[in-house]
């Protein structure tokens, strides 16, 4: 009788609608970032050169668009990925994931933050705006960590079919992100240009994952097809 | 012929088209709660300290958020759960429906006039916005119990598959977060900074109708198996 | 092999994508208008009456607001309905449905409009922001007769399982609001706040319409046992 | 083992996750258009008259708006078409489809530059903004051929049921946007105005495709049936 059962019938699509219910929260989230570009205001005479100079002026915006984008998008596609495995709807899970979509709901703010103060000429030296960036994306990729915790727990019965490996690397995958960011922040104590640059390790860290998942993958199958 | 009636095949879908539509409401107006998060201004000299001061000005904005986020989260699960039961689509469930959306869509508005004027410094002392926000969760809680009435009563055909004591404790949960905000404004004519701090019972009240209901479920199961 | 069919399986789905892609743009259409309601600024001392007293500023918004949210929720339902019968995708039904919704996604601004220069005391005279919204009204109305000309037509084979008399009544039912928005405006050429008050005979024209759907349905019933 | 594969029964739903996904985006990223348009300003004495002044003001965004709305619209009736066929989800997939979505919710953006600075009176003779409006379309057009590209390779297993003709006019019509807007701006570096007249183009090599690919989808039926 836990969390109120519904019918067979209906119970698939409890888990349906919670996970459409994610998809339209992490939509709204990545479209809204757009909602921080502003059209470039033109200084001095109204010229083409003038406006080149004043978009320019928009690139931390951009740049800070793309990487959000991103980002979000990333998530999104392991939440696509873990969901994939759910069976059973729970209270918990609703709610893990609600606290999880918040710290996503939240991105457009730290990115508006951290675009208008990390990049900008004047601004350059504050470490604080990409802290508080830093602490979003670590929230998110906890809430990521508790979220594949709790699917994949066997005793909690909401997921099958997945492998130990599977879970194993969805974890690792969940911290990578957060882990980069935290060492550019520490970085960024020393030097925050430097600092801000070592967030180009993200994709290699997500590639040097994915091989190694593969590779493990492999060994998995060779070992149970002797 | 109540109704203009769909085919069979396409009823089910109706009925899903339905709470597709209200996710979606649910999840944008969740999310536009951002929008009222401004990027804080620094005031004085570039510095990560009046960074930081610039940003606890905009705690009022990040509580109210916080809060709305999670009191539209909390509807969405009760609506998530009680369209778990629901086997058939009218006309008049739209629209009550409709005026329940009306009441969710309003609270990025709400919020932002509460997180204005109810917590910074100078407007500390003011009762009417919060009165306002107030106003708004009442709306949300009785049009909350309408739809559950409404979905729970046996003469409407609507749902199908719940317990007398789901439906108890689901019109108790409906009334309940406005009831304690209607008390949190009462204490708050006395004082506004207490009156705040009742919404911390939220969480408590929750707790124990989810403890009361979970006994009393028990009880009745045991009355059963004897 | 018109309109590149895709397989039987996939049908349905296509159908589906159309619908969750409308619904979607409904529901932001009707979540964006709450942006156009701001804060109120309170102005000279801060009190709880002046506080009042900004609100109440705020009110043509909050009408607007209202009026619109329920004029877009309304056209959703009758799409919500209409698409209950529709089994065959087509390249122009789709593009008529993207027409539709392009109708429905102007309402924000066109509320907007409305709302700023309509009801306020020193803008009470002018009828031209009224038009701008009636224009906007008559287009979804137009838009949403020529979908229900096009789906219930049967040499399009877009829908099946309807009676002659709800295809009627659709059409009644499309233009009507249109209709009652004109005639608002044609008596406001005499009198903007007579004109505006014409708005109100929007349910009772509703209700009539139900009525007599209901009376003839019954008719056609009898009609049809005897 | 490849892309961590899910139960059957999952697999389906996957996909559609993947599409409905990219349903909100495009949703979002359409209706957003709209909050580039504000509420015109009346100059002067409030009247009528000068209602409309200020409104005519606007149609450079409400252009931009129609425009941006039917270009995205198009996009999306050609994503609803060709993920008619798609049978299989993959990371690859899902990371082409991401990059597409983010150059359709760029579209906001650059509509707003392309509005603000393409039509007005003064700006009359930029040449950048409009070439930032045609850098995004042209964006959006390769990922548009791309995302064509590998879904119907067969190698890649991502869809079935199509025809190699559909495939050949679904590439020529990804580009045939971009191609007409990067002949626009070429004769917008002699003349602007004139430059951006060829965007009427559009609709007639949309239908010039249209008939080229009826006319060659007859030939070839003919050819089976002899």
């Amino acid at each position: 009788m836990k969390d109120r059962p519904h019918q067979a019938a209906k119970h698939d699509f409890q888990v349906e609608r919670l996970i459409f219910f994610s998809d339209a929260v992490f939509a709204i989230a990545i479209t809204l970032l757009v909602i921080d570009l502003k059209v470039p205001k033109i200084e001095g005479a109204i010229s083409d050169q003038n406006f080149m100079i004043a978009l320019a002026h928009e690139l931390p915006q951009l740049s800070g668009f793309i990487l959000s984008f991103f980002i979000i998008g990333l998530y999104w596609t392991v939440h696509h990925n873990i969901f994939g495995y759910v069976i059973r709807n729970s209270t918990k899970l609703v709610w893990i994931n609600l606290v999880f979509l918040f710290t996503i709901a939240l991105m457009p703010f730290s990115t508006a933050v951290y675009s208008e103060y990390s990049f900008s000429g004047k601004y350059n030296n504050l470490l604080a705006p990409f802290g508080v960036y830093v602490i979003n994306i670590g929230l998110i990729g906890l809430m990521n960590y508790i979220l594949n915790r709790y699917i994949f727990d066997p005793k909690n019965k909401a997921a099958e079919g997945f492998s130990s490996n599977y879970v194993k690397f969805g974890k690792l995958r969940a911290i990578a992100i957060p882990a980069v960011f935290a060492f550019a922040l520490l970085v960024g104590f020393f030097d925050v240009n430097i600092g801000r640059m070592m967030l180009f390790l993200i994709p290699v860290v997500m590639v040097i994952l994915h091989r190694k998942q593969k590779k493990e993958e492999q060994k998995h199958i060779h070992g149970f097809q002797k």
